[in-house]
Parts: C-alpha cells; structure tokens; sequence
C-alpha cells in the first residue's frame, strides 16, 4: 500500500511493493469475482457465458484505481465501486451476474488471502536464504571463538557459530509458523450480506467450494467475517518473524560498532556513506531491518486491536485492516530481504573477535578459572575468591591473569599452568558444538 | 503478579492469581533448581546427596519473597538473591553444587515454562467450556430468526445459532493454537553464562535432556536465551483467544443494549448493579472481558517489542517480560472465565429478536424482495427499484412492505403474497444451517 | 506517504495526501537546504552567490523520487543521494556549499519539522470545525432529551445537547494541545555530524539562528537528533485529537444502530451504500473515523518505541519514524475531516430520542423516582424499594409506571401525581444546562 | 496494582507502591466520599452531622480491600461494595447521605486523580534530580572528548558534556510537560448516574466546585467520565518521560559494554553480580530502566486505545484504565528512581574516552581533515580525496594518519602539521560549547 517512491524502497522490496500494489489488490479482487462467477456456473446458479464475459472483464488494466479510491470514501470501501465498475463493463445481460450472491467483504477478504499467499511466496525464499546464511555461519564459524555477552558485558567464551546458531533457531521456528499459516489457514471468506449466502438458496456451500478450489484456498466451515482469528494470526507470525531477523539485525549493529568490529556488512561502493562524514560506512541494512521491526510490531499490534469486530460486519475495525496488511507484508520484505544480504555478505573478523575477548585481560575466563579452583577448593570458596580477583583487578586495571597469578588463595590451588589452561577459552566451549549441530538438524529437517 | 485484592479479583481469576503468585513463582524456580540437582545427579556431574540436599529445601514456604524482590534491585533478577538464600539454607558440603553450570536466567526462563504450563492447564478447561457454550447456542439457536448487523445496521436475517457458530469457530481456532504451543513449544532454557553449559563440560547436553525429562518439558535443540520466539508465540497466542472472546463479549454488549435487548447476561443478586440507579443490570461480565482485550492486546505487544534482546542476555528486553507475562496470564484466565459465566447463563430473548428484525419494517429483507424481483424484472433493474423503494420508505418513514405494494414498478413483477413470501425471514436462511452444522463438526473434530 | 490510489483516499484527504506527497517532502528538504545556504551566506561563511545558485537549484520538480528512493537502500536515507543530485544540478563553485556543514538528519527532520507544520495548518482548521459543530449541536440541542447511557444500559435522561458538550470538551482540549505544540515545539534540527557543528567552527549556533528565522521555526537551545520528545509528543497529540473524534464516530455509530435510530449520518446519492443489500445506508464517515483511530493510535505507539535512539544518531528506531510520521498525520486528517463532514450534517432525530427514554416504560426514571421516595422516606429505604420494583418491572415486562402504581411500598409515600412528576425527563436534567453552558464558555475562551 | 513482593521493587520503588497500593486508592476514594460529603453540607444538601459521621468513618483502615476486590466482580467496579461497606458503617440517619448523587466513576476517577497527584509530587523531585544530576555531568565534562556516534559508528569527536546536555534537555522537556499537566489538568469527576448531577438538583455545579476546592483539584467545566483526554494526556507524557530517561539508560548500557568501557554505573557491594559469572558488574540500573521504558509504552498504549468509550460510561474501555494507570505510575517511578541513582553515581573513564576515540587511528577525524583539505582544494574534490583515504585505511587495516601522509593528493595540499591540527579532536568541537551553555540556561530557567 504504501507506495511513497522516495522512502517506500528502504522499507520494502519492488517486488513486494508490486505485490500489494493497487494493481495487484484490484487483480486479486476481479479473479476473486471472475472465480465466483464461474463457480456459479460451475453450480448452476448463473449462466456459463455470463461467467465467461463476467472473467474476460476481470483485469485490472481495464480499471483506473484513482476513481474507485474516491468512490470509497462515499461508499464505504472500493469493492462496491469496483462492482459497480465491472458490472458497467459488461453486457447487461450478463452484468446482472456480476458479484452475484457475494458482499464487499467476501471479495476483499478474499483477496486479501490471495495477496498474503502471493506476498508469502516471496517472503519465505528471502526467509530461507535467511535460514542458509545462518546454517553456514553456524558450521563454518563454529569453533570461531569469541565474547558472549549478557546484558552487554563479556560473559564468556562461545563461538561465533554458536550465536549463528542461535539466530537460527529463531529463523526457522518463525518460518514454520508462516509456513504452516500458508497451507492451513488460508481461506476464501464467502457469506453474503451477513454470512448465509440467503441469496444462493441451498447453493451456497456448492458454491464456495467451487470457489475455494478455483482460487486453490482453504474451504473453510462458515465465513469468518468477524471472526478475525486468521488475521491476527497472520499479523503475528509475520511480526515474530521479522522479531527473529531483527534480533540477528540487533547483534550485527552491536558488533559493527567502532568499537567491536567484529562483523561488517557486505561492502559495496557507495553502500552506508554519510552525507557528511567521509569515513563512514554504516551497517544500513541491519538498520533498515530494525527499523522494520518497530513497524513491523506496531502493525501487527493493530490488527489485534482490529479483532473486535462488530455482529456480522465490523464498523471501523475491518477497514483498519486493509492498508496496514499491505504495509505489514512490506516491512516484512525488507527485513527479510535485508537481512539475507548482510549474512550472505557479512564479513567475520576473527581475529577481531579473539582480540576482543582478551582484550579484558581474561576476565571473560573468570567462571572457568572459578570451576578449575572449586575442583580443588570447593565450589563456594572458588567463587569467593574469583569474585575477589576479577573486580579488584577490573578495579585496579590489572590483567586478570596477573591478578591471579599474584592472588595467594588462588595459587595455593592452581599452578601457573593450570591457570593458563583455564584462561584459554577453546577449553571452555562445553557444548557450543553439540549444540550447533543439534540447531543444524532442526534446520535440516525442516527442509 | 498483579496482585491488587482492590483491583485484580476482577481482572483474573483466584486459581490464575495463585497460578501466577510469589509462591508459585518461588516454587517454580525451586522446581527448576531440584529438577536440575537431581539431573546433574542422575550424570554423575554432583553428589547423588547434594541433590537430595538441594531439592529438600526447595520449598517455597522456606523462602520470603519480600527480602529476595528487594535484593533483586541491585542483583538485577530475583534468582541471583534466591540461590544465595538456598545455598545459605543448605549444609555447605551440598551447597557448593546448588545452581550449578546454571544461570539465572535458565531458572527464571525455565521457571517461566512452568508456570505457562499451569496456567494452559486452568485455561484450556474454561475455553473449552466457553466453546461447549458456544456449541450449545448454536445448536439450540439454530432457527432462532435475528437481524444480521453489518456496520450495526440490521442488514438481512440470520440466526442465533449462526452468530453463536461465528463465535464458536473463533473460539475453537485460537483453542488449537494454544494447546499445539502447550505441546510443542513449552521447553527448558538451559546454557549457563552465555548458552554453551561450559562449566558442564561434555555433560551439558545430558544434564538439558535429564532437565527436560524430570520436569516434562521438551528439550530444545539449544538455549533460547536471547531467541524469543517461544514467548512471543505464547503472548500472541493468548491475545489472539483473548480477542476471540472478545468479541463474544462485544457481541453480548451491543445485544444488552436497552434498545436491541435480545441477550441479558445471567442475573444473580446484586450483579451489575449500580451504585447510582436502582434499575440497572450491567453486563459486568462481558465488560471485564473486553477490559481484558485491551489489557492482554497491550501485554502481547509489549512481548512483541521484547523479542529485541542483545547476544547472550538482554539488557532490559528479558526483564520487561516477567510481570507482564503473569498479567497476561491473569487477564486471560479473566476473560475465559468471565465469557464462561456469561454464555453459560445467557438469556436469549428470542421474541425480542423477532421482534426487532421486524422492526424496521421488513427492511431486513430487502435483499430478498430484491432477489425475488431479480427472478422476474432481472438483476439491474431489480437492485435500483428496491434500492429506491426501501431508502424512499425510510426517508418517509412508511414501513417497507407497504412502500412494496405501493410500488408500481414491483407490483409489476410480484403479486401481494409473493412479497410476503419474500418478507418472511425464516425462508431467507441460506446456508445458516449448514454452516451451522460444519461448525459443529469442526468442534467435535477437535475433541 | 501511504499513497494507494485505491485504499489511501478513505483514510487521509485531498489535502493531506499531497501535503505528505513525494514531492512536498522534496520540496521541503529543498527548502531546508536553501535556508541553509541563504543562512549560511548571511553569516559569511559561504559566498552569497553560492547560496543563491543552491536556491535556483532547489526545486523538487527538478529531481525524481523515484532514483532517489531506489539509492537511499544502500545510503540508508534518501537525503544522501538528493544531496548528491542536487549537488549535480549546481555549477561546481557553488556545488561546493551544497550542505555545507548539515548532516542528513538536520535536513529530513527540519523538513519533517515543516511538514508537520503545514499540515498542522491543514489539521486544525477542520478540528475547529468540529469543534464548532459540537458547539452548536450542544446549544442547539440542550433541551432536546435522550436516554444517558452507561455501559450501554439506559441510566437517566440527558439532552443531545450535553452529549454533544461533552464531545466538544475532548476536541478543544485535545486541540489546544495541537496549536501549543504548533507555536512552541516546532523546531529546526541542526547539528552536523554528531549534534556539534564542527565544520562550521564558531558560526554554528549564527546559522542555525539564521535557518530557524528563514523557516519561521524554533531556534532549539542545541540539536535534538537523539532526543525524541518532539516527536513522541507530537504523536501523542495527534493520537488524542484522533481518540476525541473518534469517540464521537463512536456515540454516532451506536446512535444509527437500526435499533436506536437517533442519529444519521448525512444522506447523500450513494452514500454508505452496500454491494449486497438496498436499503442499506452505513454511516460511512464515523466507520473511517474509527479505522483510523486504531490506526493513529498503532502509529503514536511506534513514535513512542521510537524514543530509544542510540548515541548521536540512531540505528533504526529514527528511520522507523520517517513514514509512519506522515502516514499519523494521513489518518488524523481523514479522522478529523470525516468527522466534520459528519456533525456539520448529522441528523439528529429528538422524536426517536424521546420515544427510546420512554422505551425502558420509564425505568430511565427509576433514580428520580428514588430521589422523590427518598425525600419521604429515606434514601437506603428508598433505595432497596426502587431497585426491587425497577428490577421486578423488568423481570415481568412490566412497564415501570404501572408497577411504581402497583407498588405499596412507594404508594405509601408518593401519590400518582407525584410519581408522574418524578417520571418526567425534563424534571431530571440537574446542572445540564450549566454544564452546556461552561463548555461552551471554554470554547468560546479558545478562539 | 501491580505487588509482587518477588518482582514489583525492581520495577517500582517503594514509595510508589505505597503510593498506588490498595490502601491508598481505597483511602483516595474514601477521601473523594469525605470531600463530597462536605461539600454537600456546605452546600446545604445534606445536614452537617451526616456530613462528620461519614468523614469520621472514611478511613481505609477500617475497610479490607479484599471482600471489595471480590464483591467488585459482580458489581463491575470496587466502588460500589466500598460505598455498602462504608454505608453500613455509619449510623443509618447519615448513612443516608453517603456518596449522595454520585456514581461510581465520579469516586474512581476523582481518586485516581488524587493518586495521580500524589505520584507526581513523589516523581517530579526523582526526575528533577536527573536533570541536576544531567545538568553537572553537562557543565563538568564540557571539554571531556569522546567520539560521536552515528548508527553505532565513530562519527566526529564530541564532548561528554554535549551528550549529558542531550539526555538534559529531553528530561526538562517531558519534564515540563508533566508539571504542566500536574498544575492544570487534574480536575475532580462528578456528573452523577449519566453527567448531569440530576439528582442534586440546581446544586450540582456548587457541589463540584466544593469537591474540587476541597480535594485541590480543577473545577473543570463539565464531568469528563467519557471524555478521556486527561487519562490519555497524562498517560503519553509519563510515557515521554520514561522514554527521554530510557534514552539515558540507552547510552548508559552501550558505553558500559566490556568494549567500550567509557561509563560505569556506581560500585556498590553486590550490585550487578551475576549468579554464573565471577567477574560481572551488570549495568542493572540502566536495565532496569530499560525494561520500564517497554512497559511503559505499553500502558500508554493501552490509555490511548481506551479512550473508545461508550455514551456516558464506558462498557470495558474505562475499567481497562485502572490497573494499569497503576503500574505506569510504578515503572515510571522505577524509571526516574534509577536513572537518579545511576546518573548520580556515573563513574565516567575519561581516559577511555580518549582512547576510544583515538582508537580509529583518527577515522573520526576524517570529516576535520576533510574541511581543512576543502579549504586548500574545494569541498568536491576533499571529500572524494578524504572518502577514498578513510576507506583505503579501513580496508587495509592502516591507522588514519599514516594514511594520509602517504597520500599524494594530501599531501599537494596540506602539510605534516596541518594534517595534524586537523586530527586533534579538540579543535574540531564547533558549537559544543555554546549548546551547551544553552541547555543548562534552559534547565536554569526552569527551576
């Protein structure tokens, strides 16, 4: 929907923009209408060649989109222009078949269905390219050693395989939600003016079958104009998705920080300037993709408050849906989109990442230095005295093997190498590799 | 957690406010460090002794609350002060392994699993109820003529049962969603410091799985520390059946106004009275329950924004979802509860459903005249004269049967008794009892 | 920015989808560029005739969004390639000064700055129209009865009149905040590359006075590119304006129920027409209004998540304003204009008013029938004999007169006349009139 | 509302939970009943007597919450069994006169206005405390250098004073904001069963304006029981606040990283430990904060989409306020309470600062070199030459300065000790200084 040339790009794709474009929304409704007609045929409910005129008139490019727009804000919603539209451009004979037995909401319902799943077949390569890039950085980085770090701080060692691991994870449990919404949940919405089809008699549920096959959605038992589970549904699992790129988003600007280096993105010429600082280049997809996902939040957050809907038709919070889907998808897109560029040409500084980690002279170690004096010393003796250690020497600005090296308690217990080989944080990965594989099977699986 | 005795009653439900109290919370966390004890038993990883050292004094009613949440200030979580009250509660030769390779966060999280668990399992049976009573409605109500109401204005028949099928179908989507995450999704956090069981050392994977086991929960490929997908599927899934009552409740509103008074909640002494007017009978239950969406839509957005946690912990994103989480639970089992009440002691005044789907003069039926008019004069014609007939006789404020009879144009085509056969609401029906009926299948399907 | 030929015009004006266009936003960040450099020559520090080729060059039907839009994906803002193109545009001795010491951000939000603005000029003029509309309907109207209703249920007599203060109460608070935040907060952003002004050495904080006089802007005590408050505070202003009419298109949508009948949208050919059924006439303009509430209220949400911006520029959370920013000001338009629209022809139907107070068979009544028994015989005696004879009314069908005349309790104390005083609406209106007269007071105060 | 004694402290203070505890709305509410009462005896409407026995037993101390919370179930607010309970608690000649023309919400929201006060005279000295403690780090790290950071890169040299005068100005911003509204919106609720104080007759606006004179509040110019412009005003500005505070907390936990090392919140004996990790100082002030800033934006969600509300009482919206309003007081007091403990105790590394500045072998002096290159060769060809420099470095793993030296096109123009005038930080700093000066007059001018 949101289709601004100048800052639309940043937060979508072109092939998503024209996914939920007014052509492709008046598509998705003329083939809801051409596949009603027909099915009505198909049940006998119309006659063939009206359906057969009725579907040679369902192509967008016979309809401006600018004048049914402002015939909604009278009519209430595009369908009825739209309706009124088709019905004009056909032989009267058969015009009288047009939308025959349906209500606005069944079409644009339906074709929302359409739009989400043409929209889903694009989000979820992009997604799965997401899942790839993870998948490879989780092997090929597995024994890539580097900080972990809770709640900004070095905790200690993991590898960088493991973090890719874990963004995994995320990725392909939010891919199995969208993908299991796109076999099961998507479905024609076909009531009439108030969900009995009264004006097809006992045609009605022939009728929205042949709908359902025709347009390949779900048949689903009774519509579901106010039932609005599906959407939220769809809102949320797109959300959580783009949560799940967004937090690999996240990790990727902390660990490009001047500061940390530890990850850039892709070079390319002109990619990440400044319009001021010449030095620049800043991770703009990761940046994108985050900005994504505030929209991304706030639009599924909408379309929950939208489930409140009214009887049989919604006063305000059905057409609050409309716009807002179209931009969910798009957001979406570009996070997705964005976020398969970076991985697949993130740059990994390793060496980087083993500087950082001892850049705080060890104390990254400092649990494992604890672990290796509790076998001898007991375990709450050990943490006494590493706590004692490591602030004194983050205090004093000591390197904390020096620290320890110097500490009496602790050399009472550990000799100098001991300590050294409780410092190397290569022996102190426990199960970063089981787990690496453990998250490389979930994905394999899923393939 | 929100525990106002002023305030909460209404907004939870007294099983959901101790599912989620300071003591659950406290003996979940023990569960976890028991569970954990006993698993690192069970691999050999501590004494067999220590953990039944450990897990006989993790009992709740050992341990204040009120000095762990104040020490939890300046510890950053509550677990930190919990450990360092159970190992003080332990003889030392035992306490140097309580909590051990564990972080807070793996209690907490793990913890969390738990109390999720609890909950789904007071939640389902009041969903399940609600859905039996939408069951039953639809069924009993099945021919029980109402208007059907788009943008609240009567708009063509339909029944009781079939609004009641709409509600049942929402109700039954959101119910298989969140029983498929009590499943599947509900599963240990378990990774030490930064997700690698390091101080575990090739035990971690054993001791995870021996944690799952002990505590039923599943066991997940790796930690999920900083992957948030599990919580935020748990809170839009809670939201999402929160709006599927949600609208029940909306629906209830609107059908207790004083002006439509077709439902009425259950009455019972001193319900829905007021503290001003001796007359009133407020539908106090349906009205908590639309409290309840509006609270748990902003609870589930809150986990939304919360999926946003840094590397291996979060600096805030983790800690913005404890109490919430709890609220959600709380409002959740509120509006089950609340809908279940309601639904089970409906009153439904079917005369009054008669009575105003006739009390537009049959303009209800216009659709059908229009249909019945279709058959004879064609589709075009048949819509611009009832369209002219039916806005003329309300501008004129003549009822619309006889605007009908004085019509030449529709006279033309349709004999007095035929536009009383096309008045007749009960002959409008359509698909109303099918839909009925494959509701109902998709409801018994479920169970 | 949300510029759907198909969707966007119901959900935003004429006016205000050209005032966030494409080509206002160039304009705007041309404009802001000019300032700079007419400012910057005013100060010395560019060369007066470079200044004035920048001005000849910044016009935005010499650049094509399109390009632009496409470049920022890899820039990460569309003002970097603008720059650029407008740099290209401009002989090399003056292309030297083209964004002389400006960093993107100071361009796009000082051009935010006076997009708001503008559209703030477009904004307020319709909200005083319906706060004009409110004012009149509240004099006009002050005697004109109606049922008072809480939580749906009928409660005592009101007039229109002071419903429609009460709407007039919220819009010219909620106003007054707007044209604060017009005058007092609108304010140029100017900080070069981290918020210092660097390459401008001393002459820094002199340009900026000069842009801010040359924009009719704020000159701010020092950059805001960090501190969102502006921006959040706007948001939040336009949420509330929004939630004061949309409570009106709430009160109007339940007031056109077919079972209220008291007020009607304005009739127009077509308007509120459905795709299905004739007689149909929605009340359209109060459906959008409520669309859009939930979308503006989706929209403050995400300014406010957008607070958390990193450092000296953000990375993610000030790019997610950029669109929503004016897709809020969209929707606030279509929320204030079809408001308008709406009260300036409202059909206000006192006779169907009268005839619902006196539905309930006077039970609206009860609390002055209980003030009347009370000053007989006390008010807690008063009290359980009006709530059980108001509450057997209703079990009985009763109408509420004949069971006060049946009833001895109250027959002791108050004579048939007595009781058809206390049953009389126009009796029961308390400081109504005062109440009408102080709102209209503050609103004449404003203007 | 929100008391768990295991998590509430760390997301509230102590004063806060006092000051929205069951004990202080109830006494709020009993206070409003006092108050009423009063100004009804000066008014002449009820006798004198009745007016000091009910003020006599208006003491929360006398009423358990718990009974209420429960009745308030069935009553739909806890008003209603508090005013039975306070009713039977006095002698039956004044009991008469309890809550006398009142409703519910009249009590509720006029004591939720006095809790709301009474909160923000707890809150103002916490943020005021901020400010000043903004304000110092502002004046004295005026001169102290640190790199500027854009997207989470190195940017332009600026000062720690500039970004404590960045953190300044948001706070007295929102902070204005709130002492505004604290001084002119806080207005008692009484309208009576349905707005119009019917049953007081022509006393009700002289009643009002008693309560209000008696409470301290506004007298506004009619009730505003479904106008709740107020609710969602002080709502967003809290929620501003938080946000300007969280901005704070923001820059205080990416500056504490491990990496970065420039700030650290205060030592204290225990704070941030880890129960994993010897050697973790956690950031937990900041953390904390930051999690208030999720919840709060939540709440004030959650206010602004309440404001849908029905009539002349709302069925859902307004009870949604209550808790809530509750617990965005709370984390708002968590907020202000933390970020003056951390802010006040800030250990700043100015060494570090300067190393971390340094640290990109000058790279944040590119933009400086560039302007002095500019001077000699013109801006275009500077900007070209000094991009291709800082990126050459960057790819090659080169410090800045030796880049430049060896670059020909440099060195045709700027000599050895140019370049390095250009490199020094200090002589970069443009405006700093004077914005600095200008935020701490600002923040004078407010006090």
């Amino acid at each position: 929907m949101s289709t601004s040339a100048l800052f639309s790009p940043m937060f979508s794709t072109p092939e998503m923009l024209m996914a939920v474009s007014d052509a492709s929304w008046l598509q998705a409704m003329l083939d809801v209408e051409a596949a009603l007609a027909a099915a009505e045929a198909d049940a006998g409910v119309i006659p063939r060649d009206a359906a057969e005129a009725i579907a040679a008139a369902c192509r967008a490019d016979l309809f401006d989109p600018a004048p049914l727009g402002m015939a909604a804000v009278a009519a209430g919603n595009p369908v009825i222009p739209l309706v009124e539209a088709l019905t004009a451009a056909i032989p009267p004979d058969a015009a009288q078949f047009v939308h025959f037995g349906a209500t606005s909401q069944d079409i644009l319902d339906t074709a929302a269905m359409l739009i989400v799943r043409r929209a889903l077949d694009r989000l979820l390569p992009d997604l799965d390219a997401v899942a790839a890039a993870c998948a490879t950085l989780a092997d090929e980085h597995r024994a890539t050693l580097m900080a972990g770090r809770t709640l900004l701080q070095q905790a200690v060692p993991i590898t960088f395989g493991l973090k890719a691991a874990n963004w995994l994870m995320a990725v392909i449990e939010s891919r199995a939600r969208l993908a299991d919404l796109r076999q099961t949940r998507l479905a024609v919405q076909f009531g009439g003016g108030a969900g009995t089809l009264a004006s097809l008699g006992d045609s009605g549920v022939v009728v929205m079958a042949g709908l359902a096959t025709r347009l390949s959605l779900g048949d689903p038992p009774m519509p579901w104009h106010t039932n609005r589970v599906r959407i939220a549904e769809i809102g949320s699992a797109l959300a959580i998705a783009v949560g799940a790129v967004g937090k690999v988003a996240l990790d990727v600007v902390l660990l490009a920080q001047s500061e940390a280096g530890e990850l850039a993105e892709p070079a390319a010429p002109g990619r990440g300037r400044s319009s001021a600082m010449p030095q620049k280049r800043n991770p703009v997809g990761a940046v994108a993709v985050r900005a994504c996902v505030l929209r991304a939040n706030a639009l599924a957050g909408l379309l929950f408050a939208a489930m409140a809907q009214e009887h049989e038709r919604a006063a305000g919070a059905w057409q609050a849906e409309w716009e807002p889907l179209s931009e969910l998808l798009s957001v979406t897109a570009a996070a997705f989109a964005r976020s398969r560029e970076l991985l697949d040409g993130l740059r990994v500084n390793a060496d980087r990442m083993a500087r950082n980690l001892q850049a705080g002279g060890g104390l990254a170690m400092a649990e494992a230095v604890m672990g290796a004096l509790a076998a001898k010393a007991g375990h709450t003796s050990a943490r006494a005295t590493i706590r004692a250690v490591s602030l004194g020497a983050q205090a004093d600005g000591v390197p904390f093997r020096e620290a320890l090296l110097a500490d009496p308690t602790t050399r009472a217990s550990l000799s100098e190498r001991e300590i050294d080989d409780a410092l190397d944080p290569a022996h102190y990965l426990g199960s970063t590799n089981a787990f690496i594989d453990r998250a490389l099977a979930a994905y394999r699986a899923l393939r």
